[in-house]
């Protein structure tokens, strides 16, 4: 049973008994129209849920997208009962992953006027069960995912430096560990950048910094190695990571997956 | 593999190999400490992750217990390894849970002042694979989560009575179909409410209704029956909630899960 | 993995040895006959069935129609060794499921004649892993299949009461903990039983009464509350269910699931 | 997720919503009681059930034991929630597993009278996912369980021989297919059977036989070869065995675990 | 989730990121081409993973068939991002099991120069969650699986052997607890080679002999019973195996699938 | 339920009949000899086996360490049927990692003498569903595991430029796709190597080429960068990969998992 199994069947359980109350065999047509302006995100993942419950889907717009408020996104077609026992889970697919996509998109156009060249990250910082679509929400507003597990790259935080005690041995030993994998630490002081940048990290993360304390930090990293990435993290919100969008290559928040409100989308049979 | 198994795998992949680099297997100690004031929630999880990362728990707030910032609500014992691994998953299980239970309990403290038998319920707009934990997290915040499949109960919606045409043929439709479920119908006017009323549903839910008609819809269904529950859903924020507190039975707010705002706590190893 | 999965599983392990030694890799045509009079059953899942072994099924009778002894119910094409690889778990779904359809219908029709209002119903009582399959043969027999799992609806049962003490608390607290679900309670006496109706149970089941015991009760509920179902139970086999059928509004019985005998049928290859 | 946890799910759903809303945190003991005459079976599932709700059971009496009406057969000890979770499950394992064990020991009883040797046999006429326990039970009541999945050895029917044409060669195809497993092969004539015999067959199955034409096929086959086992099967009741034991050295019968009235039990909380 | 799925997901993870990266959604052709001779094994499983990533497949060898250095095996079209998902995997399947079925047919073709009769068998010396597929190419390159679980058929070992005592007693034991099933004892002296012959073991393993031996317990063996078969086994190999052909009916080579070089296959896009 | 499950559940089927027929269940003590010399591996996992199947073990050598032929590796302690479920399971898991970590340990110490800081790799050539312990028995021999997943790095191989075109473009936009994710290519020629190197990829593997070559693209790259890491990789073996050794940091070999010989080890109960 693969994710979007579990998904249809948590919201399933023994069947849509409403439906199968009252609804016959035959079969209509709905469409899927947006409540709020966004980043359309989930379209292929509401096709895949409405396939599964035997109907064909006819998207207007495509992930990525901009859409506007009362704007068609999406027809369906294939009987009553298909349509009414994929509605809830492909409309919680889009409320969210547009929700994702458009706050992201914000802080992508926002920061890109300032540097063009800034990655907007996202954080483990996921709903667990959902990080998957949540990354390609990110993805598809213009964001980059960053790590999907612990195992994608190593990232040595402030508990792992508590119990090695040094930046420069726990760079060399991540590098030892698997050549395959990228080295990123993270740093609260100028001290500890300089360290890591030294050690060949290929990441730094600055965690919690003022926007001149990340300045000097950047400005540190680059000048023992131009190749080292910066990236800054650390409560920055969509607003404030403009603040820091010309001392960085990457601005990692939490807060595009674990506190963005839901774009509002809507199901309505039609005949 | 059950759900917290899932969430794991999904976080570790092939495992935490920063901590496979860097740490060795000797044992601390953490604590996890509230970031805001909120309601804590989600704690038995957090519990269930380190246990399954083999290391044991000695929380210091119950769930459903009000935090406030700073305040150390948990200590984690065991292998660093083990603290590690479980750290993200277990603060994801806590972020978000608190934030839901969080906003659930303002929105039922502020209703309650007006109405003190007032039900302030969650719907399905959940997030996919983890609706189980959010709706507990809105029973911890004093909630009702409503329906949790849509085998629950019946739930008659516009898109149903599109289909079958009348309000009173559903309602008997659906108690004919079981006897043990509740018939819950949604309604848009005043005429569909009492039709609804008379057929003897159990729960009228009134959508997307100013609170002046609110109002008039719920003292037309309780002259006919006293035992009609009568449910007010549709757009409904925590803040917009007590205009419809004295003249609903139950107050839905989608929301409450699928736009909020996760609450911060952190773990630090302190050993 | 599904269940139809997880049971051609279990019935093939490795593979169907015989077809692989005997069986080329042509096609066929086979009957699937009654061996009995009945209620056939199960014809959904062995069409599914059929289909995942590489075939196709041209049913004859539909899910819930009566068949005759002899009477051809469905003919299968495909691949020998698809036929003979779904054989067995086409016909162990539809004998078992026959088996409950007829038993139910005829419970059905019996009591239906002394009144037409009455529910025949089944309980838990079921084979564990097969139990959405039994009851929806109960359903295609003419019955209520009653709750699939503990969350369906409240069922205050003589252990609860053990706990609780008091029926008019339980029926109280249950009220309380979810305004969405159906409040059952199983008494023994014309006492609980009127504090059960005056506490505002939905359902009041009567257990292992007398048929006179139950109609006291009946007659006592109703006086509180029309609209209170009696639900009547205990040791009720579809041959003594006539007894109570003037005085119940639903009568549940076990049997119906736990001691069914399966409905003959059997599978030919015809070419 | 093994088969008790699938099945646990399939019972409790979300949870047990009337021991949640009624019961406390507090421990108790439970006593499961013989409602009537049997042979007791499903001891060891009835256990482990139980375990996994939290609970603890002192087991009066063994699988496979005798057991009487209102004879005590477990202890159960534990949180009230735990032992009310795990009620129904382990009722419906300890139901089903008597009634079958209960049934083969009467056939095997009383055919052994006239045949010490003989072996009273299952089918795979089972109830799909509870394959495993029905066979076990059968073994409890000192049955044989016979194949459990089509490729535990080969059994050459009907609808085999349709295909292939003649009993001869289809043995030998068998025997050159694997070393390993037995052969057995279902003649419906005393020819068929002394070909098998012949072709060096296992075990040759007498299918659908009166007594008279059983005893002759039976010394026919014991004339070409001693070893060669015969079993005789077809609609064969626990009363109608007896016909057969002389001249059979396996009767089978489908009835064992396809229609077998369950043997009640119940649990009651005593403290 | 069957296991090519489980497969696929173990190479995939969250996708092929190169291709995601830089490969558009045209589609190409692929050619599988052998890169040394052997017995080709895995198409079937090839052609459906390809089939899983959205591929279709043209093979021009089927699975047995001799292969030669260079020779084109299999076409694949589809979308480019398609064949390089299941390149991995598919390649695997083929040189895993092109290496096993080489292995086999190589065994096979030398012993039957010497015994035309001879089976030879794999044993359960697997790699733990691929056995399924060893055995077909087991299968494929002309030897015989032998038990593919510990319930497939008896077989009394040296560790059997030290626990129960007497072989004597073993076999009529196992015959006792179990019709169906054949019962092969593991033997390491002439004595025990006559004894289990004369409890009517069906077959007999001599383990770890010399030839001469090996020579002696098979006469001595067939002396008793003619119908007993015969294996040879215990550190055999392609080679040694000729040494005992003459007076075995089995010889089984862990080494089969234990042991076996990779046949090197590649895939390359042509289009 | 997990891998180790997985694997269990292959080998068991429906249990051990044959110890079910005859061992009773009492405890004993069995001994794990090794039956070559070599580098144990998988000691974990037959712990973890044995403990599943109701044992525990006493390790005399840990993961990782050398064995000779004759030498004790692991006592294990628990009831015989126990001991007699897990046998096959556990000797699997340590003869195909001992075999890979003997393997890899002999190419490691092989070429480390040449050249002390050379990385041995495997790659993904894998047995399917094993991947993670022929990875981690790498390890265990002093090797570097590589890629687990197509999502663990990119590596830009020779079916990809066919696609992309150029080397350049392909690195580029690899490294636009991921921040967090290493870009290796796969080059054939030293023009290749140079573009590659100057489009700053993290590594570059030289594919398929002579000693010579392999050391002329090594020189290249690194006058361009000293920080690009240099796999080569193609029909190396371990004898071969001396040759190698100067010019590269990292030499990869599909023959460490692909065609490795089991190393032998046996258990017997010893009381």
């Amino acid at each position: 049973m693969d994710l979007i199994d579990l998904y249809l069947q948590e919201d399933l359980g023994e069947g849509d008994i409403t439906s199968l109350a009252l609804v016959d065999d035959r079969e209509g047509r709905a469409i899927i129209t947006a409540g709020q302006d966004g980043v359309l995100a989930g379209v292929e993942e509401a096709v895949e849920v409405f396939r599964r419950t035997g109907c064909t889907c006819r998207p207007m717009l495509d992930d990525g997208q901009k859409m506007t408020e009362g704007q068609e996104v999406m027809e369906v077609r294939g009987p009553w009962k298909g349509m009414l026992a994929g509605e809830r889970l492909a409309l919680n697919f889009l409320m969210r992953m547009s929700g994702i996509a458009t706050q992201t998109r914000q802080a992508v156009d926002s920061c890109r006027k300032a540097n063009p060249n800034l990655v907007i990250a996202a954080t483990r910082k996921t709903t667990p069960g959902f990080r998957r679509f949540e990354k390609r929400a990110v993805r598809l507003g213009g964001g980059d995912p960053h790590r999907f597990r612990l195992d994608d790259a190593f990232l040595i935080k402030d508990n792992h430096l508590t119990v090695v005690g040094s930046v420069f041995r726990a760079v060399r030993r991540a590098q030892s560990y698997s050549f395959a994998k990228k080295v990123e630490v993270e740093v609260e002081s100028l001290e500890q950048a300089q360290e890591a940048a030294r050690a060949g990290a290929d990441v730094i993360l600055l965690d919690n910094m003022t926007p001149p304390q990340a300045r000097e930090c950047y400005l540190a990293i680059k000048a023992v190695d131009q190749r080292v990435l910066v990236e800054v993290s650390g409560g920055i919100t969509p607003d404030s990571a403009l603040d820091y969008a010309h001392y960085a290559d990457i601005i990692s928040m939490g807060a595009l997956t674990h506190s963005v409100p839901a774009v509002h989308l809507s199901m309505h049979i039609v005949e």
